[in-house]
C-alpha cells in the first residue's frame, strides 16, 4: 500500500475538508443556490464512453471538490488501485491480491502470481465455459432421460449469486435466455419448494457454488437438491455442475457431476461476477457471445478507472462524495433509485457489495476506526419508489440518492402515448423533477406542504441494457466501492463480521442435533430466551 | 385528538426519556450485559394468538420501558387508536377518517359516517368480490375469444400493489394460485415489455386499481394495455376490471369494463390491503374463501392493538422501541429481516407504509417538527443477508434490527439433513445466533475479528404461512405503524411530501409533448442540466 497512514484523519486534506464541512454547514449554503452558481453543470458532471455521471444536485462547492482530489491523492487511492490490477496483495489481513479485474482484461498480456499467469488460468476457465454451454445449447449434453436442458438452478449465496441475479435479470429483457436462471440461496425449504414448482427435474441443471464447498447454505441445498435428483431416479453426473475451487471437494473427479469450473483465491465473492461465478450461469443463459460483451463493457470501465487522472475519474468522485456525504455531512445511508424495472436486482448487488466491502470497525493496520466507513445502501427502482418512500426523502430525515437512467428502453413495439408523451418519456420527467425538487425545495404558507430541500442527489446514464452497458455499471460501483476503502484505509476485500455468527450458529446446530439424536435433549443448559426458540422449533407451534 | 400538545418533547415523560438516555449512554450500560438481569426474557417478551414479540436484546432497562409507557399515555396512543377504530377523522389534514380496520372489522354492528353505515358498504363489495371471482374460477366470465382467464396484471403503484404483491407472494407458497398475478406498478415501458412476454393476451385479465384513476403512471400503463388489447383484437371490456372510488372517470358505466369494485376515501392507499385493493387480486388468486381467512388474522391482531393494555400491546410496544431508538439512542435506519424467503416482499410494503406514513416534516397542528419521525426500512430475507450486508451490521455504523421467525414451513415433501440438522432447522440455529452475536459480541486480540456487539434487535415468531398468520404479520406493522404516528404528534394518513414532484415531473412532461408535437423546440428556456437530459432523450444516445 502506498502510505503507512492508514487512518484518512492523519491526512492534511481531511482536516481542511473538516474546516470546509463546518463552514459550509455554518454558512447554511442550500443546494438551490449552488446549482445556480456559474457552469454548475458544465463543472459538476463528467460524461465518458456512453456513461455519464452528474454530480452537480451534490452539497459541493469548488473550494471541497478540490480538497477531495486533494484527499484522493494523499492516501494514494489512484496508486493503490494501479496495484490492485497488477497483482499486489491489497488484501493484506487474507494475505492475497483482488484480481477480478483480471477476468476481463483484454489488453495486458499476462500477469503473474506465484510464477503462474493468471490471465492464461482465467482464459481456460473461460474456454471450457464456452465450450461446454455451447454443447447444452447444441443439445449435445443432455440429462439422465435424454432431454435437453431448459432450465438451471443456481445454488449459492451472498456473492455466489447476487450480481449474477442482478445481470441475468437485466439482460433478459433484451435478450430472450436459453436456458432460464432460478436462484437458490437460501436455507430456508420454501425457497427450495418454490422453485421445484417451475422446474421439470428431466430438463434442469444445478450449478453449485462455493469456493471452499463447504458453505453451510450451499451445502444444506446440494444435499436437498440430490435427494430431489435421487426421487426423480436421476444420476447428479448428468445433472449438476460445479463453480469451485481447485482441489475443493466439489472439484471433479472427487465429486461426481458434469464438470468443474474453478474460481480464483485472488478473486473474492462480492467481486465475482466476470469470473465463472457469473460466466457459467450468464453463458448458459445468453451464451458465451453476451457474457463476453458484458465483460468488454467492465473492461472499458476497468481502464477509465485505472487510467482517468483524478479530475476526470467517475468511479473515484463518486467514492470521494461518498466519503464528504458519510464522514462530513453526516449522511447514514444512499438510497440508490434506478428509473428502469431491469434495474431492480441492481441494489441488492451493491447492498452486499459495498457494505460488506465498507462496513469495517478497523483501519488496514488493525486499528480501530474512529469514522464512519461506508454507509447504508438501500433502494427501489423509480418511479415506484416516489410512490413509496419518497415522502421520506422530500420531508423526513434526509439521505443522498444516486439516481440511474437508461436512454433507451428495450421494449420497440406499438406504444401509447398519455398526456402526450410515451411512458418512457414519462418516467424521464420523473427522473428529472425528483433530482430537482429535491436540491431545491418550495416555500408554501402550509407547513404541511412545505419543502426543505437541499437534499442531494447524483445522476448516472447509460445507454441502454446491453451486456456492455450493464457490464460497464457493475464495474462502476465495483471501482467506486474498492476506491472509497482504500481512501479510508481500510480493507475493501475481507469480511471477517461475518464469522462470530457462524460459529454462534454451529454451536445452535450442535444443540439440535443432540436433540434429533436424542428426543429427551430438554435445552435446559441454554438462556431462557435460546431455550425459547428451539422449544417452539421443536413443539412445531406458538 | 386527545391532546392539544402534539409536540411529543412537550411532555414530561420525553423529558425524562431524554435524561434516562443521557445517563443509559453514560454509564455505558452493555447489551451483553442487560441480557443476563433476571427474569430478561420473561419481563421483555410477549406472545399473543400465536404471534410472540422478544424485545429482550433492546436497549432498554425497567426504567426506561416504564417511562415509554407513561409517553403512551401522555400522548393518549390507545385512545387515539380507538378513536381511528370508531370513524373519528384522525386523517386531520386531508379531514377524513382512516377506516382500514372497517376492512376487515367482524364484530361491530355499524360504523356510521355521514349517516352511512360504513360495514355495509364494505360488505357490499366483498360480496361483489366473491361473486365476480367466483364466476371467473367457475368459467363463467370468459374473455374475448371465449377462453377462460389464466392470469391477471394488476395495474397499479405504490398503496395499490405493494401489500397485495406482499401477500400473494407470502401466499403462494402454500396455496397453488388459480389466477396467476403480475404487477406493473412503473410507468417504465420495459416493465409492461417483460410482463407480456409472461401472459396469453386471451387468458388475461387487467385489474386497474386508482382511487382518482387519474394516477399518471397507472393511467399510462392502463392505455398501453388498451393498445395491446386492441392489437389483439381483444374487447377491453372483457379483460378490464376497475378498482376505483365511486363515480370516479374509471367507474363503471362510465368506462366499459368489465365490472368496478369501489374503493373508498376513509382508507389510505397504503393501509388498503384489506380493501378491494388487495381483496379482488387476492381472491382472484386464492379464491375469497383464502382472503376473508386473511381478513380475519388482520382483525386478530386489530383486536389485541385496540384492547390490550399499553403493558401488553404489541404494536404499541414496538412503536415505543422504535421511538426510542430513532429519537433517543439515534439510529438512523432499521433493518427487517425474515428468515423466511415467502417473506421477501414484506420489507418493500413496510418501506412503503412506515416511511410514507411517518417521514413528515410537520405535526399535527402544522409546526415544523424538530425531532425524527420514523426511520428507513430496509432489509433483505435471513440467511442471504447473512451473506449480504450483515458484516456492515456487526463491525460497520450500528442499526437495530427486526428479525422474524417462521416456526413451520410449507415445504413438507422429503427432506434432507446436513449435520444433522434439516433446512429448516439450520435456518432458525441462524435466526437464533445473529441476535445473540449482535447483542454480545465478541473480544479477540485481533481487532480485525472484534466484535463490539451492542447492537439491538427484536424477534417476532409466527406461526406458519396461513392467511391468518400473513393478516396479523400485516395488520401488525400497520397497528405499529399508527400507533408511532399518533405518539409523534403527526399525520400517519397523508403524503403531501410527494407533491412537489408531480408539479415539476408536469413541467418537465410539457416540454417534452411540446417536442414531440413541434420538433425544433430546443429546450433552450430550461436550466442547463434538465437541457442536458431532454436533448440526450431526443437523441437517443449518450
Amino acid at each position: 500500500m502506498g502510505s503507512k497512514k492508514f487512518n484518512i484523519r492523519n491526512h492534511q486534506a481531511y482536516t481542511n475538508l473538516k474546516s470546509l464541512s463546518k463552514s459550509f454547514i455554518k454558512k447554511n449554503v442550500h443546494l438551490k443556490n449552488l446549482i445556480q452558481t456559474k457552469n454548475r453543470f458544465e463543472k459538476f458532471s463528467l460524461q465518458m464512453n456512453d456513461f455519464s455521471y452528474d454530480f452537480s444536485k451534490q452539497r459541493i462547492d469548488d473550494a471541497i471538490l478540490k480538497e477531495l482530489f486533494e484527499l484522493a491523492r494523499q492516501t494514494n487511492a489512484k496508486e493503490t488501485f494501479s496495484q490492485m490490477v497488477s497483482g499486489k496483495t491489497v488484501n493484506t489481513t487474507e494475505k492475497r491480491p483482488a484480481l477480478h479485474t483480471a477476468a476481463r482484461d483484454f489488453t495486458q498480456d499476462q500477469i503473474l502470481l506465484n510464477d503462474k499467469d493468471v490471465i492464461i488460468e482465467i482464459n481456460k476457465v473461460n474456454k471450457q465455459i464456452k465450450s461446454f454451454t455451447e454443447n447444452i445449447h447444441n443439445k449435445k449434453i443432455k440429462g439422465t432421460t435424454g432431454k435437453f436442458f431448459t432450465d438451471a438452478v443456481v445454488i449459492g449465496i451472498g456473492g455466489s449469486y447476487l450480481g449474477c441475479k442482478f445481470v441475468y435479470s437485466a439482460l433478459q429483457h433484451g435478450i430472450e435466455p436459453l436456458i432460464n436462471l432460478h436462484f437458490l440461496p437460501n436455507v430456508d425449504i420454501d425457497n427450495f419448494g418454490q422453485i421445484i414448482k417451475k422446474i421439470n427435474p428431466e430438463t434442469c441443471l444445478w450449478i453449485i457454488i462455493s469456493k471452499s464447498y463447504t458453505t453451510i447454505e450451499t451445502m444444506a441445498n446440494l444435499n436437498q437438491a440430490l435427494l430431489f435428483l435421487k426421487n426423480n431416479h436421476l444420476d447428479p453426473a448428468n445433472h449438476i455442475v460445479t463453480v469451485t475451487a481447485k482441489d475443493s471437494p466439489g472439484d471433479e473427479p472427487s465429486n461426481s457431476s458434469l464438470g468443474s469450473f474453478h474460481m480464483f483465491d485472488f478473486i473474492g465473492g462480492r467481486y465475482s461476477v466476470a469470473s465463472a461465478v457469473g460466466g457459467l450461469p450468464l453463458s448458459l443463459a445468453f451464451g458465451f457471445d453476451n457474457f463476453h460483451r458484458f465483460l468488454k463493457g467492465c473492461h472499458t470501465m476497468d481502464l477509465h478507472a485505472i487510467n482517468a487522472p483524478e479530475e476526470n475519474n467517475i468511479p473515484l468522485i463518486t467514492a470521494l462524495i461518498s466519503i464528504w456525504n458519510s464522514n462530513f455531512l453526516d449522511y447514514p445511508a444512499l438510497a440508490i433509485i434506478p428509473y428502469c424495472t431491469a434495474l431492480s436486482n441492481l441494489c441488492p448487488h451493491v447492498q452486499q457489495l459495498y457494505m460488506e466491502s465498507l462496513g469495517k470497525g478497523v483501519t488496514h493496520d488493525g486499528k480501530i476506526t474512529d469514522h464512519r466507513t461506508g454507509t447504508i445502501i438501500f433502494g427501489e427502482p423509480g418511479t415506484n419508489a416516489q410512490h413509496s418512500f419518497f415522502q421520506f426523502a422530500h420531508q423526513g430525515s434526509p439521505f443522498p440518492i444516486e439516481f440511474i437512467g437508461v436512454v433507451n428502453p428495450v421494449y420497440n413495439k406499438a406504444q401509447a402515448t398519455s398526456k402526450g408523451v410515451s411512458n418512457h418519456q414519462e418516467l424521464w420527467a420523473n427522473l428529472i423533477a425528483q433530482a430537482t425538487g429535491l436540491a431545491k425545495g418550495n416555500k408554501t404558507n402550509n407547513n404541511a406542504k412545505y419543502f426543505p430541500g437541499n437534499r442531494p442527489s447524483s445522476t448516472i446514464l447509460i445507454n441502454d441494457l446491453t451486456p456492455e452497458s450493464i457490464g460497464m455499471l457493475l464495474a462502476f460501483y465495483e471501482a467506486r466501492t474498492v476506491y472509497e476503502g482504500f481512501i479510508l484505509g481500510i480493507n475493501p476485500f475481507d469480511q471477517f463480521g461475518v464469522e462470530l455468527g457462524k460459529v454462534l450458529a454451529s454451536d445452535i446446530r450442535n444443540q439440535i442435533r443432540q436433540k434429533n439424536i436424542n428426543k429427551t435433549n430438554d435445552f435446559t443448559s441454554l438462556d431462557t430466551a435460546t431455550k425459547f426458540y428451539l422449544d417452539i422449533l421443536f413443539k412445531e407451534s406458538l
